[in-house]
C-alpha cells in the first residue's frame, strides 16, 4: 500500500508520509532547487548547520520523490529569483514523514504551502496535488452529509439539485428576500443560497432573514411535502456562526453556508464540530490563490483540505462561465471534488456549478464529470423564463434529464414545452 | 472627519463606509471595469436586475471613489480576461456602506477580497490599501500587548529585541531544543521562536518541548532576573491552541506563536479572546498571496486585518534577505505594521525582521522605519560569532546602538570587541 510507506526512519519505526506535487519553475539547477525547497520545508536552512546530522535529516527531512524537467524558457514567470539565462519548468513531488507535524490540517498548510513560494530558487511554484496518509482521516471526519445526506435532506433522489442565488446579492431586506424565496419555492426549486456578500449586515440581519425565509419554505413544505434546501450564509466569528447555525436548525432549515477563505481552517473545523446541517462551502477569494498560473494553488489539493475540515458542497464555477476561468479548469475542479479524499475515507462532497449557467451547459457538464451528483445554480437562466420561475426550474431540470439519458436537447424539448421555450432565451 | 462619511443613504442615516484601494489592470474601458467590480462586490451582477432599484443601489451599492489611469500596456498580465489591444493600469478606490456587512472581519474579507479577482474585466488586480470605520475597533480589540506589553514582558526597555529561531526547524527532540535554548539564554538573548514547521509533531511534542525549554528559561531568569521571551508555535485546532496556550502560561512562558494562513481569521480571533500572552504572528504562505505583483495582496491591508484580530508581532522579512522579496517591499511592510490601524485605535504591533539578518542591516533598517520598536532575529549572524552566542548577541545589540546613535558601525566597533569580531564574519 502506497500511503503507508515502508520507509524506515532513523528511529526505526514505519512512518506514514505526506506527499505533495508542484509545478516548479527555477533559474537554478532543478535538482538543487528541489533540494532547497525540501530543506526549507523541513530540517534545512540557507546554511549548513552542524546539528543537522545525517540521522536527523534521514528522520525529519522532506524527500524529493520525483523531479521531471518539462521544458526550459528564457524568462522567469515571477521576478525576485535567481537570475539565469534559462529557467527550467518541472514537476516535483516531495514527501514528509508525519512525525514532523502529526495529522494536523493547520500544520499541513505551513508544511506544504509555507515559505517555499518566496524562495529565490523559485520563479514559479504551484501546488498541484496532495496525498495524505490515513491518520488525517482519523483526525478529521470530513463532511457529515456529503452527497447522500444532501439528497436526503433536499428530497432530490436523482439528478442535480436545481438551484439559484438570491439577487441582488445585497440590498434586499429580510421581507424582500422572503418574497423572492416564495416565488422560487412555489416554482419547485430544490436549492437556494445567500450570496457570499450577504451574511448579517444591519440592513438584512441574519436572524430576521432566516425567520422570514423559513416561514415561506416551511409553509410550502407543509403544502407540498417538498422542502427546498436554503444555504444561509452564517460567515462570521465563531460564536456568531454557532448561534446562527442553531437558529437555522431551530427554524427547520437544512443547510448553512460559510466562506472558506474568510473564516479559515480553524473556523471551518469548529463549525463542522458544531453543525448538524450540511455546510455549503463558498470559495470567494479563490482568484487571488489561483489566477496567476505560475503561482499558488490548484483546486485539487485546496478542496481536499476543506473536505477533511468538513465541507459538504464546494463551488467549482461552471462551464462557459462569466468569470475568467477556462472550462478545463472548471472540469478538473469538479472531478477533484467528486474524487475520494483517500481510498480509506472517500469523504463524498457535492460540486456546485454556478455563473452564467443554463440548461445549455447540462450535457457538457454531465459528459465531463460522468454523474449528476451536483448542485446546478442558475439566475437569469431561471428567472428569465417567459413562463415564470416554475417553467425556468422545469426547463433546467429537463435539460438534465436529456443530458443523463443522452437525448439531444432539441429532441427532448420537442416533448417538453418549458424546455422548448427556454431554448429561445438561453441562447 | 473622513472615516465617518457624511454620505446620506437612501434610508436617511449617516453611514460609516469601508474604503479599499486596488491596483487594477483591465482590457475593458476602465470606468466600466470599475463599475463592474463595484457591482460584483455589492448589489450588481452580470445582468441588469429589475429589483436592483435606484434606491437599493444608492443604499447598498459599492461606490467608485477614485479611478486614475496610470499607463496602458499591450499585453495582459493575467490570462482569461477580456481580449483587447491595450490594457489600462489604474489605481482604484472603492467604498462600501457598513450596513452591507456590519463590523465583521470575515465578511470584510468576502467583500474587499472575494470574487472580484476572477472577473473577466480584470487582467490584474491587487488590494493595496484599506481604511476601516471605527466600529471595527469596537468589534475587535486588536493586540492585547503590542509594543509596550512586549517590552514589559521581555524586559527590553529600549532598542530592538535581539532574537533567533531554533534550528534545524524540525528534527530536534524536546531535550535537544532545550539544550539550544540553554546556550541562547546564557548568551543573553531577548527572544527565541519555534520555526513555523515545529508545532506538535510526534517527534517533538509541544508539551514536552515547552516544559523542557521553560525549565531552562526559568532557571536563567531566577539566576539573572532576565527572562527571555520564547514564542512557542501552538498552531493547531482550536482546543489544541487553547490548551497549549494554557500550558505555556502555567510554565511561566511569555509568548505564543501562530501561523496566520494556517489557522485563519476565526482561529486568530478565538486565540486572541483566550490568550493572556502576546501572539507572535507568522506569515508562512505569504508568497502565494503576494509574489505575483499583478495579483493578490499588498502587506498593508493584510496585516491590518490580522492586527484587528489580535496579532502582537508580525513578520516582515528583512533587508537584503535570503528570499525573493526586494527591500522596498520589506520597508513598506514594516512601516505598515508600525502605522496606526486607525486614528481612534492605533493597535500597536511589533514588526519582526528575519532571514539572513546580521548587524549589517541595523542602520539601514533604523533609517527606513525611524524607530527600534521591533524584533530582529538572526541565526548564523549570532551562532557564527567566533566568541560564541553571547558575543553574537552583544554584537547585534551594539550594531543597533550604533544605528540609533547615528555612529558609523566601524567607529562603534572600535570600542566594542564583540562587534568588531562580528564585522569579519557578517561580511
Amino acid at each position: 500500500m502506497r500511503l503507508l510507506s515502508d520507509f524506515q526512519t532513523g528511529i526505526d519505526i514505519v512512518s506514514e508520509r505526506i506527499h505533495a506535487t508542484y509545478w516548479l519553475e527555477t533559474g537554478d539547477d532543478p535538482q538543487r532547487a528541489a533540494d532547497v525547497i525540501a530543506g526549507e520545508q523541513s530540517s534545512g536552512t540557507f546554511v549548513a548547520l552542524p546539528n543537522e546530522t545525517p540521522e536527523l535529516k534521514a528522520r525529519s527531512g522532506a524527500r524529493v520523490e520525483h523531479l521531471t524537467v518539462l521544458e526550459t524558457v528564457g524568462r522567469p514567470s515571477l521576478a525576485g529569483g535567481i537570475v539565469s539565462e534559462r529557467y527550467s519548468r518541472c514537476t516535483l513531488e516531495l514527501s514528509w514523514p508525519i512525525e514532523n507535524l502529526g495529522a494536523s490540517l493547520p500544520n499541513l498548510m505551513s508544511t506544504i504551502a509555507g515559505n517555499l513560494f518566496e524562495l529565490r530558487q523559485v520563479s514559479g511554484l504551484r501546488l498541484t496535488g496532495l496525498t495524505l496518509p490515513p491518520s488525517f482521516a482519523s483526525a478529521y471526519p470530513g463532511p457529515a452529509f456529503g452527497i447522500e445526506g444532501t439528497r436526503r435532506l433536499s428530497g432530490v433522489a436523482h439528478g442535480p439539485l436545481i438551484g439559484t442565488i438570491i439577487k441582488p446579492s445585497v440590498g434586499l431586506s429580510p421581507v424582500e428576500t422572503a418574497q423572492q424565496v416564495r416565488e422560487l419555492v412555489a416554482g419547485g426549486i430544490d436549492f437556494i443560497k445567500d450570496d457570499e456578500l450577504q451574511a448579517d449586515g444591519p440592513h438584512c440581519p441574519f436572524d430576521e432573514r432566516v425567520r422570514a425565509v423559513m416561514r415561506v419554505v416551511n409553509a410550502e413544505a407543509d403544502r407540498t411535502g417538498k422542502k427546498a434546501m436554503v444555504a444561509f450564509n452564517l460567515t462570521g466569528d465563531l460564536d456568531q456562526m454557532r448561534r446562527r447555525h442553531d437558529l437555522v436548525l431551530a427554524e427547520g432549515g437544512t443547510c448553512v453556508m460559510a466562506v472558506l477563505n474568510s473564516i479559515g481552517l480553524v473556523g471551518m473545523h469548529e463549525l463542522r464540530r458544531h453543525a448538524q446541517l450540511p455546510i455549503h462551502a463558498h470559495r470567494a477569494g479563490w482568484g487571488y490563490l489561483s489566477r496567476c498560473p505560475e503561482l499558488g494553488w490548484d483546486y485539487a489539493p485546496w478542496q481536499m483540505i476543506w473536505r477533511l475540515a468538513g465541507a459538504d458542497h464546494l463551488h467549482v464555477n461552471g462551464l462557459r462561465n462569466k468569470f475568467s476561468e477556462p472550462d478545463d479548469s472548471v472540469i478538473a475542479a469538479a472531478r477533484a471534488v467528486l474524487a475520494p479524499v483517500m481510498r480509506e475515507a472517500p469523504m463524498s462532497a457535492m460540486p456546485v456549478f454556478s455563473s452564467g449557467q443554463t440548461g445549455l451547459q447540462a450535457a457538457d457538464t454531465y459528459a465531463a464529470i460522468g454523474c449528476a451528483d451536483l448542485i446546478h445554480t442558475a439566475g437569469g437562466g431561471i428567472f428569465g423564463h417567459p413562463g415564470g420561475v416554475a417553467a425556468g426550474v422545469e426547463a433546467l431540470r429537463e435539460a438534465w434529464v436529456a443530458a443523463v439519458e443522452g437525448v439531444p436537447l432539441k429532441q427532448h424539448a420537442a416533448r417538453h414545452p418549458a424546455l422548448n421555450a427556454a431554448l429561445e432565451f438561453w441562447k
